[in-house]
This record gives C-alpha cells, structure tokens and sequence, in this order.
C-alpha cells in the first residue's frame, strides 16, 4: 500500500474547504523563507501563514545550496520577494550524522561511491543558521538591501528563537 | 519594517497550540514529497498531513536537483523514508522565464554571469512531473524498491490530479 493513495482521499476533503481563489502568483509578503524538511515543522501554520504569503523553500537541514540560490534567484527576481528568513531546527536530522561515515555507509548500502560529496551536516544548529545567512550576505546573486533574518525552531515547544 | 517580526509575533501564539510534543524524528508515513516553494500551496493541510508525517522538499519548481538528491538520501538513509511524491503545480513560477532571457536580465540586474545555468523552466507541467519521477527512477542513490508517484496541484481549486 503506498501513502500516496491516503494523501489523495485527504485532498479531496481539502478541496471542499479551498474553494475557487485566484491568489496572486507573487507571494503578498515578499518573503521567502528557507527552512528544513523535517516533518515536525509545518511552516504555514507556525508562522502564521495565509495561503499566497510567502515562498516556502526545504531541503536536508534548510542549508544554503546552489539549488537554494537557483530557487530565490527566481523567487526574488521572477517574483518579487525582497526578504529572506532562514529558520532551521532542534533535533535535526543534519545532525545525525558526519560526511565520511555517511559515504562509507551508502557505498555500502547502495553500492555508490560518494566519497568527497557535501552532504551538509552540521553539530551547532545556531551556528549552522549564522553560516547560511552568511552565504546569503555574500552571495552576487542575492541584492544587498535584501533583509535576511535566521532563526531556529524548537520542534519540542514549536517555538522561534532569534539568531544574532 | 520586517515581515520576520510578524512571523515572530505569529509564532508566540503558535507555540501555545502546539505544547509540547515529542515526535520521532523518522517520518510516520516514510513519506517524502518534492514541491515547489509557491506561496499558495499549503502541503500539510493540502495533503492531510499531522505533525510528524512526511518530509517535505521544495525548491523552485519542485525540480529533481543533486541538491534535491542529497536531501531525498538523507531522508531515507538516515531516517527511514520508502517513498517519494513528486507534486507540481498549475501557474508556476518556472513556467514564466526561459533560462536565456533570464540570464540576460539577471547579467543587467545584478551584473553577475550566468549565462548557461539551467533556472530548471518547464512549460508542461505533466511533463515536467514525469521528467522528475523519471530522474528519480533511473538515480543509482535512489533504490529501486522506493514507491514514486507523481501529481499535479491546481493552485486554484486546491485540487491534486494524478500524473501516470
């Protein structure tokens, strides 16, 4: 049985609360925001979204990747957005683990030599959202009166702390 | 004035609905699904998805990117899941630019060289859903026994339509 099947019944529940809109394509806020894939972290919901708010852009730890740049590259210049949060997270799965040991294990498990590859790992999650806003002040493609923000969310409480 | 204050604001009274939970860190359903970050699709409520059920991927267009790959191997290397959901949507950002004018812009814009960077454009959507299910099949990190499914969001009605 695969999932996929459930989330389809449960869109078509959905479907009868969303109704017809025709929300603009560019987000209202002009925020996107750059967070982690965890599953415990429902992004609309803890801060306070309205469908058509705000780009909401995950991958592996919410890391600053070229795919990431590639990504507000067009949220920003396609679409207007003039502002970036980078939120990652307690008890993150980036923290389970360190690259070589992780290579040796899918070279095993999957037969696959990855030695070398970045799979973005980090220990201090504070640290890790200072490096990202970091890669965003530097980065030629980001304009420099974009206003870049960071936090870390606490996926115990729900709640967003600050990071200077 | 900063959207990140509001969202900050929005958060507090987040936090007081949310107590405090200790879910798993491995998804519930062993779910990831790949989306792209638009403002007016809201995954967890679109899907049926609880706190704590499926990963969720998105970058501009819910594009299969190696950055895509990395996160999609962290998910079911290192915390369980056995499944993938591909869903694109109607009305995307990616289908407004083609990647040579857009490199021109940008060169004018921020005066920074891209030209020859693929932005990951798509004008089908249904074949931009089977080109990523298809990248995803033939991935050697991806192993052959995961489900992947594929689908369409219509950013107007709320709905999923299968993709096959």
């Amino acid at each position: 049985m695969s999932y996929f099947e459930n989330f389809m019944k449960a869109n078509q529940a959905y479907v009868d609360l969303h109704g017809t809109s025709h929300l603009p394509i560019k987000p209202k806020t002009k925020v996107a925001i750059v967070t982690c894939m965890d599953s415990r972290l429902h992004v609309a919901q803890a801060l306070g979204l309205a469908l058509g708010d705000a780009h909401i852009l995950r991958n592996a730890g919410g890391r600053v990747t070229e795919d990431m740049i590639r990504s507000l590259v067009i949220s920003q210049q396609q679409m207007g957005t003039r502002e970036i949060v980078v939120l990652h997270h307690t008890d993150c799965g980036a923290q389970t683990f360190k690259n070589e040991e992780f290579a040796a294990f899918l070279n095993q498990e999957l037969g696959v030599d990855v030695s070398g590859q970045d799979f973005l790992p980090f220990t201090d999650v504070e640290e890790s959202v200072r490096e990202d806003v970091e890669l965003l002040r530097q980065s030629p493609l980001i304009p420099d009166d974009v206003e870049i923000s960071g936090a870390v969310y606490d996926v115990a409480t729900g709640r967003m702390t600050v990071v200077q």
